[in-house]
């Protein structure tokens, strides 16, 4: 984690009070997530995660990331519930920032994914799509193509004294990118970083997806490119054709891709990569020494997205 | 916290197996201390605190703190106790580093403490020295004068990077207080580092007190020269001498302090404030950047030193 904002006893004792959950007991900082200040309080009901949104997530976003959490969890996907405040407002706030606490999901995100989890994933990720189909609101993808070009704006001085030739390396895969993304493919909702601490198990059952925040309407098939990114790289950089075919065989035990999906795949992985090699170079960057953040290594994508751009089609992805 | 160590689920199955505790069904990082890494563990029992001792920790001191907090427990006093695993051992092993689950306590430190926990710490503390007066083991107190010199020896060029003239004031206080520090006074087992964060409470009851790894033998009124240091000074740097006549009147209600401790308290508190100024410079310069640890601030702790340093005698702590 991340923990920005630090709650009194006072301050968490009131806001409890909002809700009909008990009386707080404890209340601690977990060192997990990076866009957010998040508690695990205990309450004489139970665990909760009380959450402290930051200055990264907008304000006016959150009631589409909780509304689509409850609607979500009422279509039977195991992910964190708002919980509403006696007044029946999840949306609230604590020391001046915009807060909401949640249900505690059971589980632990596997450190090594096993080809058996990824296939567990890529079920959860077709059921998730399925159940967001007739979520009401909408929230564009900021972090796409447009978003992409403003990091690199921003990133750009600094892309090169993290390594020589980055900038321009990156500036070419935009270009390529603007000519290969798709058009026209199936849209929804995305959860868009089902990276593997976002995804609890218990043994090998899949037991929870969380984090929300980045959730948008996009095309389906682009989280499938961002979970591909994030769970079949080994630590040691190769690609784990293995896992990547068990995630996509797992996906469409519920939903078949489109032939336009899966030949959008390798441009989609390339854009994925790009996606999180900027918004860690900008971490990297805009990270303030004292925060209690692991700072992740930005070039990792850049490798990433380089394996991408030699892969011919998607069978290169274990595509069956 | 501090997280240091990571642990994947399937150590953390195989080492909850090794206690009859329940199944494990979450674990999660905690950001607070900066020792050890801690992590919030929920089994199908309840919630326990999970610690891996990291190289600050003497393996060789463990069973001397684990022991301890065992023996306050069974007498009354509310801190964490050690679980045994089903072999009768709670020092355990887990990603080869020494381990061991606690039990987990209720409560919330205070970020702004009030006269009346300040009170409530003070009688705590002296039921902590009355109930440690049998513990059978000893350890002595390595963040003592000696230790302060030691430390002193490494920091020494570095103190003048975070200050001119830092390193030569240091020199000064420990000539001063080698002269000064008491040669005998009651001594018995004392926490050695009653922070706020180490101190819970519901509501101004206090729950328990945890962090037992600078437990030593010592001299008592060292605990609450600690204690007067860590609790009574204002964020602004002032010293409130209500808070602290409360906390020693509180302790008094329990044990008196003979007219030897009173007359040393100056001095110990000097040398309080000496040791935290020596261990936070050591981990201004020591602390690796990745680590998830917010470093504090050393020269707060030079300020509360230069505040001691013009106390004429007892009174000026709120001895009634």
């Amino acid at each position: 984690m991340a923990v920005y904002t630090e709650v009194s006893d006072e301050e968490l004792q009131a806001f409890a009070a909002e809700y009909a959950i008990g009386t707080a007991i404890a209340c601690k900082g977990i060192a997990e997530g990076i866009e957010n200040s998040n508690y695990l309080l205990t309450t004489t009901q139970g665990n909760f995660i009380l959450t402290i949104y930051e200055r990264r997530v907008r304000r006016e976003d959150l009631p589409y990331f909780l509304g689509l959490m409850s609607h979500l969890s009422a279509r039977g996907i195991d992910c964190p519930v708002p919980v509403k405040g006696r007044d029946g407002n999840a949306l609230r706030e604590v020391c001046g920032r915009p807060a909401a606490i949640v249900s505690f999901l059971s589980g632990m995100w596997p450190r090594r994914p096993a080809p058996t989890q990824c296939h567990a994933l890529g079920v959860a990720m077709a059921r998730l799509h399925r159940a967001g189909a007739d979520f009401p609101m909408r929230r564009r993808n900021d972090l796409s193509l447009d978003g992409w070009r403003a990091l690199h704006a921003t990133t750009r001085e600094a892309a090169d004294r993290v390594q020589t030739g980055l900038a321009e390396r990156i500036e070419r895969e935009l270009a390529t990118l603007a000519t290969r993304w798709p058009r026209t493919l199936p849209t929804g909702v995305i959860h868009a970083d089902l990276f593997p601490d976002n995804v609890f198990f218990l043994d090998d059952r899949l037991s929870g997806i969380i984090d929300f925040y980045f959730a948008c309407n996009d095309f389906l098939a682009y989280d499938m490119a961002v979970a591909l990114n994030a769970w079949c790289f080994e630590r040691t950089g190769e690609f784990n054709v293995t896992s990547a075919g068990q995630m996509i065989a797992g996906y469409q035990t519920v939903r078949r891709f489109e032939t336009a999906e899966r030949d959008a795949i390798p441009a989609l992985c390339r854009g994925a990569a790009l996606r999180f090699l900027l918004t860690r170079l900008y971490d990297w960057i805009n990270t303030p020494d004292g925060a209690l953040v692991r700072r992740k290594d930005p070039l990792e994508y850049l490798a990433r997205l380089n394996f991408h751009a030699r892969v011919a089609d998607a069978s290169g992805y274990g595509f069956a």
